[in-house]
């Protein structure tokens, strides 16, 4: 690669980072203005989000990456917050689905709301890239 | 908003942030691949990507959306591994110019060639939203 090329391609992998490094940092804050910690927006995020609104662990696992008992843990936690709430599967016993509470929906209602505006903005900004 | 749309939305946002994980989780590994942690690769990728391929540390602590003092510890720790390379400026000597040791270049230009499918995935993703 021309040594010109190779600046351009480092100069917008940096705009790259630069803006994600921005959603993320407000993303804290709102998350955090609405009582929430980042990692509790994002699982209340991944379960809202899937299909029927309800989750598994495994899936959690997956979208979250981060291990199995990081991810139990922050259900558990979660669940003792009143945020969310189990039910077992009703054609596998060892499965259980988790959903949102009333006050997990009111919360990540507030936070996914502020952030509208720099979810566009990010999205925005990297479809330019 | 109808609860389809919102549906649509929260499902769009997981997505996002799905995409997001991914990338971040990639990083992590391809830049321990190249020797270097995923905030060493920001630091260097900030650094290279930067007007002249220099930076000084307040430029960094915006772009990172770090405190001052953790950015100061990354960059002298990144000094002392030989990564970067300091040169008061010649304008104004409380102001030090950051720059890419080769060997920063060396180990940067690695991970940066190996993220590159990552980065395009993710830029097709986020465009398709």
């Amino acid at each position: 690669m021309a040594r010109n090329e190779e600046d351009e391609a480092y100069r917008c992998a940096a705009a790259l980072r630069r803006a994600l490094r921005r959603f993320e940092s407000r993303c804290e804050e709102i998350a955090r203005a609405n009582g929430l910690t980042s990692r509790q927006y994002l699982l209340l995020l991944f379960i809202r989000g899937s299909q029927g609104g309800t989750a598994t662990v495994s899936g959690l696992v997956h979208d979250l990456r981060l291990g199995q008992s990081t991810v139990t843990e922050l259900v558990q936690r979660a669940e003792e917050q009143g945020l969310i709430v189990r039910e077992p599967s009703r054609t596998d016993g060892r499965v259980v689905h988790l959903s949102l509470s009333p006050e997990g929906e009111r919360r990540l209602a507030g936070a996914f709301a502020e952030l509208g505006e720099e979810r566009s903005h990010l999205i925005e900004l990297v479809s330019s890239l």
